[in-house]
């Protein structure tokens, strides 16, 4: 669905890859015996594509760091899928959540009608609480519905720290917070007049709307395969810088880019007065900000000997167009 | 806020003991660093009251299974207290999402504005979703912020098994699942016309909607103190028959009850055109129904020899005014 133009030629193929794994494991995260008008719902939501960001860098993580204690490739991606199509899972619901007329109100969604606008608020509101819970379930259960027969599992302790660092980062401290920060940013809230926003409340709003998650994603992929504590410093600062460059690219996006190449609306955030950064800093400085966040992301790598595919994800993070 | 003046006045106090435990619970389920916004409307929504019903199961539950393996019933209301805790959040975003305008649209619950009401729908949207994301944080963390310092803790394995029982029974197969088709019974699902709901589809709905969730209670009462697969198994068919019994009851005092008992606006369901148990069967078949269900209630106590407290619950759930 989303083509991912601006990556170097074999790190798309790494990337194709990991989807592809990514994909394989969310075709079976649909519960049995779920009826099927709210399991179409979901499907809606999580089918319609988009790069499976938060998914292949927990896949990605859990390569590099497994590859230090001697993991091939395949067995780290299988032990940290479950906690990757989680996260793909809770993205999604957050997604769909966001689009609400309630909330943000958008009507476009990686190049396709948003859920509410197919079966209406009610039914988009129960999807994305099932695809929250559904993720939980995905780690939790043994085996986990998502693995093929006989694959390679996390241990019950790596699974329950698993469960409890994405439902901190998904919930009051991270991402919730953060979206409801920005609701009450946006004069949505009853009762709360919205506050002005400055860089450092717009770099709070950010590390807990999606930076938090950005997180998660590289720590389940190193507690997938129970990784050093070390390690698992490393990749949350490398991901924690990832996850601002991300941010203000997405902002850039939105003044430079087109609704084709983004698969939503473009120019919403400014028309709705959202702070952004290239707003607050300036379109050439938010750039250099971004590229900043990149050189510290490479360091924080190198502290724990872990650069190769991570290094040139953060690379291409800057690069993107979509 | 709620008073429960059909219990045996022993009953009572000693659901009023639960209640206490429970409440000490949640009085400390929010996390740290939270934005004050969010931490407000989630505590609006949870602290407002009710029978508490789901927790107070799961301890009771907890004690019973306890006590045939030596544990004072304060070390069982302990180990169990993570997932009441966990189980009266999911219950209140359930409550919170399905009182917006875009589901039930209810002004009234546990006698205050709902929510959204108070908040805007944006912000009660994500107070349930915190809710709903919170309930796994306060299980998988260890040791949970809900516990007194040096309380006892349930192993890795259970926590992990009761995110696993409580996604499930939350999830697309139960709750959310049951919402769907309450929605689409309804007419508020787009492109979805309402089929028409006869007595074993109405059963069905309500084991998904409501039933999943109090069999779930006793099934992490269970699981906190480590109980015999029997012993689960007993409780759980407790629970499936108690729960059905709450439904039924739910719906006679639909029909017979006043909004200044119920805290909740009346009629409301047979206004909606809303299958009920009274309209489909009537009245004092429905009551022989909720009775019958109490019997056998009592009949799975007996197989595990756990009568005491969790009959006399069964009991209540007969008599109840609320």
């Amino acid at each position: 669905m989303t083509a991912v133009p601006a990556a170097p030629a074999d790190l798309a193929t790494y990337l194709g890859e990991l989807r592809g794994v990514v994909n394989s494991g969310l075709a079976r995260v649909w519960p049995d015996d779920a009826p099927g008008l709210i399991v179409d719902a979901m499907q809606y939501a999580i089918v319609g594509g988009g790069k499976r960001l938060r998914p292949c860098l927990a896949l990605a993580v859990a390569e590099a760091a497994g590859a230090r204690q001697s993991l091939d490739a395949r067995t780290a991606h299988l032990l940290a899928l479950p906690s990757a199509c989680a996260l793909e899972m809770v993205h999604t619901y957050s997604l769909v959540h966001d689009d609400l007329p309630a909330m943000d109100d958008d009507a476009l969604r990686r190049g396709r009608p948003t859920a509410h606008v197919v079966y209406g608020d009610g039914l988009a509101i129960l999807a994305g609480d099932g695809l929250l819970t559904e993720a939980f379930s995905v780690i939790a259960h043994s085996p986990s519905r998502v693995l093929p027969a006989g694959a390679p599992e996390a241990a019950p302790a790596q699974r329950l720290r698993a469960v409890a660092v994405l439902a901190s980062a998904a919930g009051a401290v991270g991402m919730v917070g953060g979206q409801a920060i920005d609701l009450a940013g946006a004069g949505r809230v009853i009762g709360r007049t919205a506050p002005p926003m400055n860089a450092a409340a717009l770099e709070d709003m950010h590390r807990r709307k999606t930076g938090a998650l950005i997180r998660a994603s590289a720590a389940l992929g190193a507690i997938a395969v129970n990784a050093d504590e070390s390690v698992l410093a490393a990749v949350d600062q490398y991901a924690k810088e990832l996850g601002l460059a991300f941010q203000i690219v997405d902002d850039l996006l939105d003044v430079e880019g087109s609704p084709q190449t983004l698969g939503k609306t473009a120019g919403k955030d400014a028309a709705a007065g959202k702070p952004t950064f290239p707003a607050l800093h300036g379109v050439e400085p938010s750039k250099r900000l971004a590229a900043d966040c990149v050189a510290r992301a490479h360091a924080a790598l190198a502290t724990a000997g872990l650069a190769g595919r991570l290094g040139e994800i953060a690379d291409w993070s800057l690069q993107r167009k979509s």
